[in-house]
């Protein structure tokens, strides 16, 4: 080793970088990760549970997993050609990164947006490129001239829709232009898609370099078992797919993913009240004063209030709320993403809220 | 999109690249992909599916799954901040890779080796030094000598030890030569490690540039569940790390990992059995006239015959035993792959290696 540390062969550009981390705390009222706080019903899960144990757990999984890529196929009217399968989409986001970027290459992506894609860009030595999002009174929206721009010369776009933290929507026309002017793929992550039906899948028939990425693991309560899919075009899935790992996804997870795509509306009326309760902890915290909540798609909001970020999450999480503080993002400077729970825990929520704004008012000397 | 293809903006490493693929076969004896033939006792399958049936699915597992690690710090004996979980060791393996390889840098990767190393180390655009390997007699051995000079400048060096698909080991004192050569990584794949008990562990607390893999894919029974751990030192780990995707071990996997290294002796006798059995099926293949089998402290050996390896390979799948074509590997022609199965398995490959030879010999004329 020559008197070196071997931590000196790591590429710079990844020593360079923070973990993305997060310290696992526990809470009476969780909603810090945007999980579905509805379960699967215990019927499902006992029959996905029978299933696993009558299959061998010392054989791989299928190589192609035929039957799950069919049956999302069916859901999705995409060819299975055209489907890859992920341990999660971040593994699909990995694949698709990786045989993209590189030295020379550039990624153009919002900020704030979820931190994976700049995160990976980085270990794989590419230029990222920040489109900064834009605030307009009660929403966040895309900059989509400045995505116009900036995609022209870029290998990837990347596109939360709706996006994470913000919570806002790229509508059609805007994505058409940036698949129009780009000479790269534009992926679009649609995560939380399910909270609002809005899904780019429409432009994939006549747009080659459109990517879209889905998952289980918001809507579909699917967070604990890694499920996520990928559409594309078939050459395109078909080099990305080079790059994904074999017999990624456990046996487990495929059968609780057949189970769910079996009976594909189980989620409805969960999903259904998490949206009806988004809007309700919007409105109710809009009329608490000094606090602003932006407009959201998904599971999820942001609010922004006089005090500094952490202090309140501090006092939330004392009353056993936990939240997530997002403000060390790009523009998000004293604001607070709160996940959407059941009823119960989003009184919760809104009644150590209104303890929290009172003590920091006080203990600010703030008139309240 | 200017008239171009999409797929044109995939890295040109990658469009060269063949997808690593496995046409999924099924037969009644499947001995091609190292499984172990032998299940995990049902009393711990039931337990397993009771303690995840007990959990929430719709929660990420946590951060960093603190009992799985420190499970796995007992059972090793290599401190918790020195260990990182994957999605099967592959996902390791592709985050080890990630933070080390890039353009202009270079992995050294004895061949024919597990063919992921080169394909990622193509994705990641690096230069792969190739290090054959030494057919001697009975036996394939690294190239000590080429190994240690080639590591010199490289990035990374990949020992597989056992080797797939060749079952050669690498002694310690030869792996200290390297270690002591290179001015990057050793990255020790020991993913057959529990079928010679020979681990490139003891030489760890001394050299701050190894790293070593194990898998639960083949040894423990768990090729369906996906798990893997890697050791290295913390300086090292907390790099990788970075790249590691966040929950990548699903909840039902983290039980199982759990539930085997609470019980960590539980596949010891399948093991002893598989190792006798791999010993019974090299000496009986030797007797057969113009067969020669490798050595090998893995659950596999190879056997090469005067026959087309593809021909060889249709007569067994003709009856129903599964193998792996390896002729297309560097080094490798006219030889195949044989898993060590159960004890009446690997009778009905012996019994349908003897037809198949004797056919294969009539139909070509030669007289046998």
């Amino acid at each position: 080793m020559q008197g070196r540390s071997p931590s000196d062969v790591i590429k710079p550009e990844v020593r360079r970088l923070s973990a993305y981390t997060l310290k696992h705390v526990k809470a009476d009222v969780k909603l810090d990760q945007n999980e579905n706080p509805y379960e699967l019903p215990q019927d499902l899960k006992e029959e996905v549970a029978r299933r696993v144990l009558a299959r061998p757990w010392g054989r791989y999984p299928e190589f192609v997993p035929a039957s799950t890529t069919k049956a999302l196929s069916a859901y999705t009217g995409w060819p299975e050609d055209g489907i890859l399968i992920g341990n999660g989409s971040n593994e699909l986001i990995l694949a698709g990164l990786s045989v993209i970027l590189g030295s020379g290459r550039t990624a153009v992506i919002p900020q704030p947006t979820f931190t994976l894609y700049k995160l990976l860009s980085s270990v794989f030595q590419s230029q990222v490129v920040a489109a900064p999002l834009i605030e307009n009174g009660s929403a966040f929206s895309f900059d989509v001239d400045a995505l116009e721009a900036a995609s022209r010369d870029a290998a990837i776009t990347v596109i939360c829709s709706p996006n994470n933290p913000t919570g806002n929507l790229l509508d059609a026309a805007s994505l058409e232009r940036i698949l129009a002017a780009t000479s790269g793929l534009v992926f679009v992550d649609e995560a939380y898609f399910e909270f609002c039906g809005e899904t780019a899948l429409a432009l994939l028939p006549e747009h080659r370099n459109l990517v879209v990425l889905r998952t289980f693991s918001k809507a579909m309560s699917m967070a604990g078992l890694r499920f996520g899919y990928m559409m594309a075009h078939p050459e395109i899935a078909k080099e990305i797919h080079k790059a994904k790992l074999p017999y990624n996804v456990n046996v487990f997870t495929l059968a609780a993913a057949e189970a769910v795509l079996a009976r594909p509306d189980i989620m409805r009326d969960a999903i259904r009240t998490l949206v009806a309760e988004r809007e309700r902890l919007i409105t109710e915290v809009r009329q608490r004063p000094g606090v602003e909540a932006f407009e959201s798609k998904a599971n999820f909001f942001l609010l922004r209030t006089p005090h500094k970020a952490r202090d309140l999450f501090e006092a939330l999480y004392a009353e056993g709320v936990l939240v997530r503080d997002v403000s060390s993002y790009p523009m998000l400077d004293r604001i607070l993403r709160v996940s959407a729970g059941k009823p119960e825990e989003n009184d919760r929520f809104l009644s150590a809220f209104d303890h929290a704004l009172k003590n920091l008012s006080l203990s600010e000397g703030v008139a309240s």
